[in-house]
């Protein structure tokens, strides 16, 4: 799909006369141009206009099919009487400035956002094949001795090796107790036998970003490192297979929860199941207990359950898909086998 | 300083009971937690409550001194009536979800930023440091045929070798005509004899952020590509000695700006002077011709002018600096002598 065709299609569904578009996410989708300070504003007839400052405005005036302005305040240079700003987006300071009485909209870029095109869909399979051989590389690399700094290093490295642009994200990698800790830093705590092992990373990709977790055993692992491991498996596998065009981001999140709380273990998958992936490596849909809606065709979606034992030590596997209708697509094909190192 | 310190310096200037600083920079200053989903509520007497998710509890856990709540909607969890919210940060959206009434403060945490600590300042002459010997150990491998890409993954690579915690912001390398595009994102294009190319980069490290800019030549320059930088390097050490605490952002800017506006390049140098650089890349103060106030001490900075002919090409030189009393200190040492290479 073309930049203009994507104004088109989000111009066909306001109810306002333009919105401005300010998000610098949103932005780009809309123009191919990434930058920090510009702004779209997309009128309902489907022209649009394009501001960005000096640093910016070469690139910009390379952008199809848009008038260009160049100016610092490119809000201000773009707002028209009537036109809606990005409630979710724009501060409250930047709207009183503006004039505070602008009509509000949320999310609906974003929500155009969440179905792909083929050329995204390429983007994101490429950084997903990339994050599966970066996974296959440094696996085999990982001895105790190393720290969780040193293990994250190596998938960075790989990454930009293979032809990433950058990592889609800080890398996780957390052994031990610190598996338990689904958001930790990597730290200089070096990994031994019988850690488990998280590492959730990514490779970003012409704009779009791959989401992958595994935990690997370091050594033979203990029966409750085992039966924790084959747990989270079966309700990543529950929540993969639940993935459809079509099925409820309450409904998915279920198929994997209900399997954990089963088990015992509620209390010890408190985040969603997923989220969308795209230009944003946290974007709509989410997965989740309390979520509404239902995923649409060409969605790629995040499933990553996890169980997390305070003091002990986490397991926690994510795959990232796209949905079908007859059923997911699996972008991430690194195996969920335990490997044990 | 530590973080009960920070916040005691921000309740002492408060002429509310308390602030809501939900700007995740923010965050992390006043507590140590980086999270994308965290607030904190300092009152007026000192006391503050930090709240965040289940992603991060554990970790804000360790947080010193602090009451800690686990929420996900963490603005709410914490309001409380007469508090303040930061209005530079939070959206329209968030504003009038939680009432709509709340008074508006702007700009109080970042301001205190500006002046760093000795253990900030470490940090930063580090990242620094890294960021000059990455520039002296790729410079040399830079030859015909390399394209933009590949010479930013050498310097990306390299910081990840030299212990940095990642690339302070995606790195510029703009060769040839591309040089005249200030923030150009580096592509194809091989370097070829004849080029100058501009290379600006820096290493984060501990959240602090280097920042540097150099413009190399491949091949003996021409003359009009020697007169450049020539103008360029004479501009940055106006600007470089113009830095000092209660120098005015205004006049620092223009130490430079008039010397390449003597040299009738006046439109050929849009951007401001310089900025701060600390736990964000772009921080207060700014350097510009319509910045006001005043530097303080132990403020790190940056000076950075460049001239941009279109279609040809241009040259910029970028230093960080810290203010001090008698002059500024020097960051990046690299030399700013034209490197033919």
């Amino acid at each position: 799909m073309t930049y203009v065709e994507r104004r088109l299609r989000l111009a066909s569904s306001l109810d306002v006369p333009a919105l401005l578009v300010t998000r610098p996410v949103n932005v780009r989708y809309l123009t191919g141009l990434a930058s920090s300070n510009a702004a779209v504003l997309v009128r309902q007839d489907g022209t649009a206009a394009l501001a960005t400052d000096s640093r910016y405005i070469q690139t910009a005036r390379q952008c199809p099919d848009l008038e260009v302005i160049e100016a610092r305040d490119v809000a201000a240079a773009l707002l028209t009487p009537g036109a809606a700003v990005e409630g979710h987006d724009m501060t409250v300071d930047d709207y009183r400035r503006l004039g505070g009485d602008m009509p509000v909209l949320s999310g609906q870029v974003e929500e155009l956002r969440t179905v792909k095109d083929e050329t995204e869909l390429d983007a994101l399979r490429h950084a997903c094949a990339l994050t599966d051989e970066v996974f296959a590389d440094v696996a085999g690399r990982i001895a105790p001795g190393r720290t969780e700094r040193e293990i994250a290093r190596m998938l960075e490295f790989r990454m930009l090796e293979l032809g990433a642009d950058k990592p889609a994200f800080d890398s996780i990698v957390a052994a031990g107790p610190n598996g338990a800790i689904p958001h930790h830093a990597p730290g200089d705590r070096p990994v031994q036998r019988g850690d488990l092992i998280t590492m959730d990373f990514g490779a970003l990709y012409r704009g779009y970003h791959a989401d992958m977790t595994r935990t690997v055993a370091l050594g033979e692992p203990a029966g409750w490192q085992r039966e924790l491991y084959d747990l989270v498996r079966a309700a990543q596998r529950a929540g993969r297979e639940a993935v459809r065009a079509g099925a409820s981001a309450h409904d998915i999140d279920a198929a994997a929860r209900d399997l954990i709380a089963d088990a015992g273990h509620a209390e010890h998958f408190e985040h969603g199941l997923g989220h969308g992936v795209g230009l944003e490596i946290h974007e709509l849909p989410f997965l989740g207990p309390d979520r509404t809606g239902r995923l649409k065709d060409r969605v790629p979606i995040t499933v990553e359950p996890g169980v997390y034992l305070p003091g002990r030590g986490g397991v926690r596997i994510e795959d990232t898909l796209v949905t079908r209708a007859d059923g997911p697509e699996l972008l991430t094909l690194t195996t969920k086998e335990l490997l044990v190192l």
